[in-house]
């Protein structure tokens, strides 16, 4: 199938898509600023800003903490940064993190084009199906070999986004769409260090530099995704043509899925059950969780010491919940947490099952309280979310990491894009209030 | 193997080697410097100095036909402009265009970091070398699969060159080549497009990237290149270990194959033939080339009536080399040339045969003449060059593609490259002399 062609007339075409479609896009769109804008003091994005500085260059588009400069390497910059903390959304047909690479390409392609606000929402909408249709097409096989999908098809999608910020035509668009075949890149061994949040980076700042290029009329591989020797014969792709159907009428983006708890993904259905539990945690007297067995590996830490450990420990994680810690702010995995002696306590009463009929995104729970009362509760993470409950989430989300008022701020920007003449007030809220103001 | 801490302890250490592989260093610079003049007019050229130009930055390296952009953008910049002409040097361990990645590397980062002619002479033999190696590494199924070496294996080797111009110890050498695996690339389907060039602008860029990046402090893979899910496992690689026997104390890159006539690679073992041959073109009443057959789909064209045409045909640049017409200068493949009467009328008298025999690099030629006396000569390309005899020749191409001044000038700064304080007098043989003055 002709996969380039077809992606590439889909990316200039008109965007015509539901209003659920497009507020599933706003909605990442607000949960990739506050974790780019809560990554800005990790070392990755430090070292990628240092770059970014130092080169210079025009100053067309913002950094994630403030600071202009050319679109190729703010997106670089927001890449890593939004990425570094591993608590923006994942797909599970791109099997990855589509909008840390498509977000930071389209946002800094548009502030230096002076796109209006609509045009970026439809970018942002054509380039995050374009990824997630890519990674279905690659399939499970490309990333059980090694490739780390957030680059490789994260790379199409920033293409797409970028391209169509720039107003290519759809010849221009296959090749950079043929460009990015020859450049899109990004290994799971990078996983646990600095390279996995460059890898999202490096794969917006590829969509943007082949993007341009083609722009300024460079030539590429017709079929770059789909050819003899394109992209996906090389790199271990399934070639599902079926994961093209309907493009450009039905959306698979939607079936995002965004992350509320600042700890390992295994937790979070149980978090999210014990949400529904209210029970005074001095009166529980035993909690049992049910789970998937393949999580007891990862994340079953009976008894963490440090805030790292914390965010791998179902028994912990629970007595936070049930004692009313925040468990989607970063600052709550502390040593201290750890230790904190009525969680320790709490967490003692805990105890963990497993059930193999279970799927593997879901989990059960049970609370006794001292009067003999259960309270039964379950979760499966890949229930279709109701929108607006995720909209709360996700502003409830944002204001953990950023504080109340910069939250606010953040989704008004959000919130008022698709009228936006341009993208100053959005590009604003990547620093801190006070430093824009500066 | 651990490949990449051997890489990344070679790189970083220090590097002895006899002055006949220095020598074939400085021919190989002397050959870039002259392919790099002669591309600036080419479109990929073109339009990547126009990026680079139009998003500027610190002025820190020079690009081919003049400018200074930051180190990154001069390393894309000239990767792809030396390689627009595809007459750079090849090497068939390695499987592509080493010294158009490695050289673009090496000397954006010596320019930007003030090193001297010494430490770029061995940042250059170290990148050149390594990416032989890791080419070997990699095999020829890892090409024949579809990958573009000039691109994959170029990327460490501009890593190794970079990261050593910029001072870095083995640990960040390491995590260099780390962030190298996740982001090397370049696909043969870009053959035939701007890509190609592009490929070797790309896999320079990455390499200043991932050296920048570790400098800084970015961490990575520990063994990007071999390990589980690395970059060979990932990519086709043969992981043939035996590639990394004797490193640093053997050198493969002295292998090196220069390209003296500006057409098909399967016309040259001929044309070198026919340069022993002498016989006063009027008077030759017939000619016979005997080739390997496998050339006969690639460059028999017998009429060529273009300048493209008549690159692939062994008929009229049979009966170019015996007029006398200079086949290493571009502007000798004219649509004007190829159909020149003197020229059309002595190709009619060239037969051209096989024999499956000779070696695919080899060619024999006899020329009768009217008096009936026959010459013969052969050439394998594959012999061992005598360097002194590549240095004569490699002179005279580049005043083919510059003109005699210029060549001269750039002779004498690679000659003097050795003892020269700074990269100055080199970066200004990038642009014609005139506009270096102004």
């Amino acid at each position: 199938m002709d996969v380039t062609a077809r992606l590439a007339a889909f990316a200039t075409g008109p965007i015509e898509a539901p209003e659920d479609v497009r507020r599933a896009v706003r909605l990442s769109l607000l949960d990739w600023l506050a974790c780019g804008r809560a990554g800005t003091g990790e070392r990755v994005a430090r070292l990628a800003r240092g770059l970014a500085l130092d080169e210079g260059g025009a100053a067309r588009a913002t950094m994630f903490g403030g600071g202009r400069v050319t679109a190729r390497a703010a997106a670089l910059v927001n890449g890593a940064t939004s990425h570094a903390l591993d608590y923006d959304d994942t797909h599970f047909l791109h099997i990855g993190h589509p909008s840390v690479v498509v977000a930071s390409a389209a946002l800094a392609t548009a502030e230096a084009e002076g796109a209006n606000g609509a045009a970026v929402l439809d970018a942002l909408l054509a380039g995050l199906e374009a990824a997630c249709r890519v990674g279905d097409w690659l399939g499970r096989g490309h990333y059980e070999i090694g490739f780390h999908q957030t680059g490789t098809s994260g790379a199409f999608g920033a293409t797409v986004a970028a391209g169509r910020l720039m107003g290519l035509d759809a010849g221009a668009m296959g090749h950079a769409l043929g460009l990015a075949s020859t450049r899109a890149a990004g290994l799971k061994n990078q996983f646990g260090t600095d390279g996995k949040p460059l890898n999202a980076g490096f794969a917006a700042e590829v969509g943007v530099s082949c993007a341009t290029l083609a722009r300024l009329g460079a030539t590429s591989a017709p079929a770059g995704i789909e050819g003899r020797q394109g992209f996906g014969a090389t790199h271990a792709g399934a070639a599902r043509d079926a994961a093209l159907d309907g493009l450009g009428e039905a959306w698979v983006f939607p079936a995002i899925s965004w992350k509320f708890h600042a700890c390992c993904h295994g937790l979070h259905a149980m978090l999210e059950a014990l949400r529904e539990v209210r029970a005074s945690p001095g009166e529980v007297t035993a909690v049992r969780v049910t789970t998937h067995p393949r999580w007891l590996d990862v994340c079953d830490q009976p008894a963490p010491t440090t805030g790292l450990g914390a965010k791998f420990s179902y028994r912990l994680t629970a007595a936070m919940a049930l004692s009313g810690v925040d468990t989607a702010a970063l600052a709550s995995f502390t040593d201290a947490m750890a230790r904190r002696p009525d969680l320790t306590a709490l967490r003692d009463r805990v105890r963990v099952a497993t059930d193999p009929g279970l799927a593997d995104t879901a989990a059960r729970v049970e609370v006794e309280t001292a009067d003999g009362r259960i309270r039964r509760a379950a979760h499966d993470l890949a229930a279709p979310p109701d929108l607006a409950h995720s909209e709360a989430r996700l502003r409830e989300k944002a204001a953990s990491l950023v504080g109340g008022p910069e939250a606010e701020r953040l989704w008004q920007a959000v919130a008022g894009l698709a009228a936006a003449p341009g993208l100053a007030a959005l590009a604003r809220t990547l620093a801190p209030h006070e430093a824009a103001l500066a």
